[in-house]
């Protein structure tokens, strides 16, 4: 494995618009408290300026980033074609909000920084720019020269990790999306994901059913058999520590989360709502199956309480946190 | 209203072979700690001896039943026709586990009994003996003249209620098996019953969508907007406190759950993921629309951990003392 990254974390902005440069500010407020690394942050310095009356360093260059963050936000200066106001998108804004994501994955990719955290973006915006990728994760893949389909989502929490096989697809589409082929790679990914950015070297993987009681024997649906069962033997049958299918109901209790260390979900609210009534403030989104680290914290772009001061900065706090652990864990040369 | 029932609960002690007797005998052991009233349990003697040596008192009526659990466990006894061994369920103990909760609903009917607890049953085993309802709240519902379709559960813990609208169906068939006449008549029940068995005037029911993030404006599925929001738009012409569809994976974390008394939820694992995610140990499963008061601890038979002084006595204990609230709540008249 390559040695250390040893530059700061780059973080883009996302949403001028948004609360992304509220909370990155406010994070470098409380960098002490919350225990954060040096990081920069790229983006517009008027989106922080507008939300937060704080010292900004501008800086051209990651390196000096280190000795910037004491005395201010150390920001890779982009200036949007206009100025956004808090909570009103523009096309503009959404520019820059890729510019920032694209100069953040490449500072990872060349080595000046040592794992990107991406700020909130909307949608919308981007798609109306042309953008072509479901989401960041799927552009961050692209960027790094990774299918989309050997990428996957982690949400991270202290006491609960889950993985969505599935993710924004209605509901009614999950039973005919799901494969075994698919479970398996996400699965595998996962697994290689656990051990190369949370340095577990026997990952357990617990995997879920479909139906309730994962189908009850096949009275209640016969995808966690014929489908989700071949998979969890296949991984089995690499050597992977995997489990299930898992009726999902009675999974995510201390105990039963106890014996695993992350737990592969088939859809989309399956993995989302254990890991938000858990750890709503501190859940982060982390991809796996990257050659760079890459985290984001578990929240929108929240235009309708962007300029406020009430945008919480603890879920970016534990994106940047779990960045540098990762980054920690991937120099070890795992 | 009618006055308030002056019996003790009564326990129907489920399947002899499970693990009902082992946590009703310890719910009597340890009625202090766990704050518990009077209750009497109907069922096979030798089933509690099998698992405790503690005292048990048989009783003929309900009555005796005060005076009785000062000295012992008060048993309304039933003898299977054979004795079960703990672990291995019988046709027997089906007939046995069928005949305890006819006879504690019947209690209950007739005011003998304050309400009714019910100890887990084995649904194969009480299919194999000609049991036409699909689980025990159909039953008592007959027994009660309610139609099983007027009848609600909720799975209450001390921080949240969840309301499914479909239960044990498969995945896949959900989507086409909600309409907004069940999601609204589903609601009517969850909300009456918030009245009637937690004496909440007035109740604020939080709707959850179906898709994720309820749809996303009709993107991710049409069901959020076609199906669900026309029942609640009606429910809130009726002057009930309603909101939604929310988006299930940010409706369980503590704040969102500040805002409602109860979620009502479209399927199984939408209800059942958050209330075990968080209250694993004393969730309550509780009848709604029902003339008595019934609820149960929100677990099975174990027939695999049944005779080894394992089972957690707690969900049981909470079962009794939701049943001991709710009649209290009922005998304001409200």
């Amino acid at each position: 494995m390559s040695s250390a990254p040893t530059g700061p974390l780059a973080i883009s902005l996302g949403d001028p618009a948004g609360i992304g440069p509220e909370v990155i500010a406010k994070c470098w407020d409380s960098r002490g408290e919350f225990g954060l690394p040096p990081f920069v942050a790229i983006g517009d310095p008027r989106a922080v300026a507008a939300v937060w009356d704080g010292p900004i360093e501008l800086v051209d260059d990651p390196a000096e980033a280190d000795s910037a963050f004491d005395v201010g936000l150390p920001l890779i200066q982009l200036n949007a074609a206009e100025e956004d106001r808090p909570g009103h998108p523009s096309v503009a804004g959404a520019h820059c909000s890729l510019d920032s994501l694209e100069i953040a994955v490449g500072l990872a990719r060349s080595g000046s920084a040592s794992g990107v955290v991406t700020g909130p973006v909307a949608k919308e915006q981007l798609y109306s720019i042309g953008f072509q990728h479901p989401g960041q994760t799927e552009f961050v893949a692209e960027r790094c020269g990774v299918a989309a389909s050997d990428v996957v989502m982690v949400l991270a929490g202290p006491t609960l990790r889950t993985v969505p096989v599935t993710t924004h697809l209605k509901l009614a589409d999950v039973p005919t999306a799901l494969t075994s082929a698919l479970i398996e790679s996400r699965g595998r990914a996962a697994l290689r994901g656990l051990q190369r950015n949370f340095g577990i070297p026997e990952p357990r993987l617990a995997i879920a059913g479909l139906n309730p009681h994962a189908g009850e024997g096949g009275q209640l649906g016969t995808e966690d058999r014929e489908i989700i069962e071949p998979a969890i033997a296949a991984l089995a049958a690499e050597g992977w520590r995997v489990s299930g299918p898992h009726p999902a109901d009675t999974m995510f209790h201390a105990r039963a989360r106890a014996a695993y260390d992350a737990a592969l979900c088939m859809y989309h609210d399956q993995a989302l709502i254990p890991i938000k009534a858990l750890h709503f403030e501190d859940a982060v989104n982390v991809t796996l199956g990257l050659p760079i680290v890459r985290t984001a914290p578990d929240h929108g772009t929240a235009f309708n309480i962007a300029g406020q001061d009430k945008a919480d900065p603890r879920p970016m706090a534990a994106a940047i946190r779990m960045a540098a652990q990762s980054t920690l864990v991937r120099s070890d040369g795992f």
